[in-house]
């Protein structure tokens, strides 16, 4: 029985398989550090004192944290596949992620999710799953999926599966829309993250009455202090666009310390690559103040117990061996790390042989019906016509209402004023359903990009200079099984094949960092101004972030929530 | 539904039942006071901000705390039945215990357990149970009943019994006893709460390893901090008896705080009269420099964590409106106290018509077999005999070897030299089974005490200056159906009668206090010199304390553990 083996290394009456000899221990309990070993076996932390072991590594007081945790991520964000992203951030020190699959969801639906819970097998990190909550997110464009509170149940039952994903529709709730209760209600009893950003007074204790616990989404003290009060966790995020660590850390007191956490959210495959995962967070946390011990128990035990991982987030007997081994606590970088006490990754590295991809058939996600070149013809019928204004950084557009350049009757891209052609086309259903529009912004001054992410039902966006290379770009997508790309004169010149869902690739963390630098430079070469035009590309098609935005379906005013024609009448 | 009304009075679309209007909020989240309204509607806080209320209160900017946790206590000790037990600590801010029925158990089994958690119903105080993990406590004795893990398992199906409670049998846990682990395992995934005096170093590792999760029994702050450090919440106990307050705040840090919580464990009617419950904890920990919001916190959601009753120990929405009003921090005194937003309990007193006593039918527990004179009678066998000594404050007994007085070849008791007879007679199987002994300490100078109190078998244990007199108490607890007497000359001169299993009193705490005060009077009277004789003697038929105890079946050395003749060979 395993318990009484455990019982029995314990006590010093059975070896321990490994100890790790005079560890610097973080203690996230007593909240000091103290030197012991560490005796590990069954995968578990069993013993702390002084004991004997098969495999003996002397840290020679080196520091000896819990893995660390990130609460809340979109693991489709990074492009990456669950193994290689767990190549990515394993080395960082995280040995546990929170995963949202959100997006692959809106796409593929429960398979998408069956998906990311059968490739997190055989690698050393620990996904757990929130079931999305939010799929579709609106009904102003076509998904490939949709989950209902029937899905949602039985996904719940699955033992990684520990909660419900952020409820972005927190109008929804607010209004006591019967689906979303009902999710919420499938849910009751386990963690249900929120997204509720400025939200504010009764309708925040509405939200929180309701059952939400958490919220990922404040970007001052005075609003994270309001969420604080009323009792939701609060998880300090530093995506590769939201950056909150440095407004929010202020917050943070050693009187509540325990509800605040650390989340990445959405990061890019540069930023793993370049700042890291929630080591650079802590880094940067205990850069701008945060005592270290208090950061890492942000980033263990905090999100352990949030979660009810009971036997993670910390070293103590009866946790999982998951360990990070460091030298400094000014400048956390994990040097090794153990999961279930296994040396999964040393120096940056995971070591050979430890992640052992599945192979897991998906079905391919592109599903275009075969588009004429008429498809992205836009006759001219009136004078003035709405524009999506884009800025740098901005997720939010502007509407603009701008004279159309037109050609044969026909309003036509006009790159002297800087006024693209932007097409969204349906690739879930083959309904043919091709959006189309104007967008101001891009600087694009030859060619065409396009891309299969596209938020939140990641249909094909794309926009260009000319109809036939807007025309190649979507074949492109299409060819490749999803991806983004940058077309010239009928070709494309640089892609990005994403064939997981149109979202990830199945390339390794440099690889797919490489393609994606020689794609921007591409895009830059034709004339793209802005700092990651296939970022602002994947979000004009998002109908919940105002004010003017295209999905397959037509032209959204979302200050309205209206469809709005695309010409003044 | 109930989650649409709740979420249309936060909004504020319907009104609230109850506004507590311009309270000082204690924040266990924030870890800050804050001014607010607190709307209150079907038993929960459903708002923070400016509501309106079909009944309001202005609080006029005193403080509203959650209600407070006790984490450990055995009702028993009060002496109360449940419902009274409850008007006694509500008045006090107590809104939920977390009991451990291990007395009551131990002499009626699961129907004991059971009436606790029937009694429970219908009162201002939340009962949750922990189910008894050591009935018998050990076979030296008879108990009335034992608990397998079969019986404890479907004890675990009641939405009220939350996990396995104290696990004092540590040898079991450490020599992996099958019935122990057998315990553990049924309980898995539920807190288990630990007991575990001195244990250290790797056994503590083991204890911790096989899934023990607190500990209430540590006396300095070195013990505590090593608990602390290997993952068990600290439970920092004031009891009657064992009183460790004050030893241990010192190890309370803010970074560590959030693991320690406050418990009464066991507490006579005096002190919970006098004293109070955990308020009394409290004014302690705040008068010897604990900030109040932390010791706040270790009586509220710290607990309410550790126990997972995440609708507790919070002002926040969505948690029950369990709630204690105060006006000063330093000088912790409920004044009024809301249980599901019920005020219950104003100025010290339970309000009229909230407690609703339950009329629950129990068996009586007192089944002793017809008792001759002659049952008591220890023919004198040797030059020497064992002598349990007894001191002030103390359960644990001295050894003593010391010569008889003999008459008629029968060993009796010497009053000149304090040598009383001691007798524990079985009360649950009528088996007839009588332990005898002798006890030194007590400085009864005529007549005899007895009591149905007797840790942990509760049989009936009496001692003595002559057969007569014992002979006629134990018949008055036989005829009271249990409880406390004093007798001299053939009759009772004071009793409390504790009717339910022998251990509590139906009668409210001011009366029981009285009758206890009257008895201990009585006592002194018959020249009893311990401050309180009938607690010592309860403690001299636990063989688990050393070093010398007398259960029924005979004198047991504790730190042989095993039974050993009263007269030297």
């Amino acid at each position: 029985m395993l318990r009484e083996e455990l019982i029995r290394v314990a006590r010093g009456e059975l070896e321990a398989e490994l100890v790790l000899k005079n560890a610097r221990v973080i203690n996230v309990f007593s909240g000091d550090v103290h030197v012991t070993d560490v005796a590990i076996a069954r995968s578990l932390i069993v013993g702390l004192g002084e004991y004997r072991g098969r495999h003996e590594i002397d840290l020679r007081g080196r520091y000896l944290a819990p893995g660390f945790i990130d609460a809340h991520v979109h693991i489709e964000s990074s492009m990456l596949s669950v193994p290689e992203f767990g190549r990515a951030v394993v080395p960082r020190g995280t040995t546990t992620v929170i995963a949202d699959p959100h997006e692959i969801a809106n796409v593929m639906g429960l398979a998408g999710v069956r998906y990311i819970l059968d490739t997190s097998k055989y690698n050393p990190l620990s996904v757990y799953v929130m079931a999305p909550s939010c799929v579709p997110a609106t009904d102003l464009e076509t998904a490939g999926s949709s989950l209902s509170a029937e899905d949602i149940e039985p996904l719940l039952a699955d033992k990684w599966v520990i909660g419900l994903g952020e409820m972005m529709n927190y109008p929804g709730v607010l209004f006591c829309d019967d689906g979303v209760l009902a999710k919420i209600h499938a849910a009751s009893g386990r963690p249900i993250d929120g997204h509720a950003p400025g939200l504010a007074g009764k309708d925040l204790c509405a939200y929180v009455v309701a059952g939400v616990a958490s919220d990922h989404e404040c970007t001052t003290v005075e609003e994270a202090r309001e969420k604080l009060r009323v009792g939701m966790h609060i998880m300090i995020r530093e995506g590769s666009t939201a950056r909150n660590l440095h407004s929010l850390l202020p917050l943070v007191t050693p009187e509540n310390a325990r509800r605040c956490m650390f989340v990445t959210d959405d990061r890019h495959p540069s930023d793993l690559l370049r700042e890291g995962h929630i080591d650079f967070l802590l880094r940067e946390a205990v850069a701008q103040g945060l005592d270290p011990i208090t950061a890492i128990q942000m980033a263990t035990i905090n999100p352990a117990e949030y979660f009810r991982l009971y036997d993670k987030g910390a070293v103590a007997p009866g946790r999982r061996a998951d360990l990070v081994v460091l030298s400094d606590l000014r400048d956390i970088r994990p040097e090794m790390v153990f999961r279930g006490g296994q040396l999964v990754a040393q120096d940056g590295q995971v070591l050979p042989g430890i992640v052992t991809p599945v192979q897991t058939p998906l079905r391919g996600s592109v599903n275009v019906a075969p588009l004429a070149a008429e498809a992205l013809r836009v006759p001219a019928t009136g004078g003035r016509m709405r524009v999506i204004g884009v800025s740098e950084g901005q997720i939010v557009t502007e509407k603009l209402m701008l004279a159309p350049r037109v050609e044969d009757d026909l309003a036509v891209a006009d790159v002297e004023r800087d006024i693209l052609k932007l097409a969204v086309v349906e690739r879930h259903l083959a309904s043919g359903r091709v959006g189309l529009g104007f967008v101001h912004g891009f600087g694009l001054q030859r060619g065409a990009i396009a891309g299969s992410v596209a938020h939140d039902s990641h249909n094909i966006v794309v926009l260009g200079t000319n109809d036939a290379d807007m025309l190649a770009a979507v074949q492109e997508v299409v060819r490749m099984g999803g991806g983004l790309t940058a077309v010239v004169d009928g070709k494309a010149i640089e892609s990005v094949p994403l064939p997981i869902a149109g979202l990830m690739s199945s390339q390794p963390l440099e690889a797919v960092a490489a393609q994606l630098d020689r794609l921007l430079a591409a895009a830059r070469d034709l004339g793209a101004t802005l700092h990651d035009p296939f970022m602002s590309l994947s979000f004009l098609a998002l109908p919940v972030i105002p004010a003017l935005k295209l999905t397959d379906r037509g032209l959204v005013d979302v200050t309205q929530f209206r469809f709005v024609p695309l010409f003044e009448p």
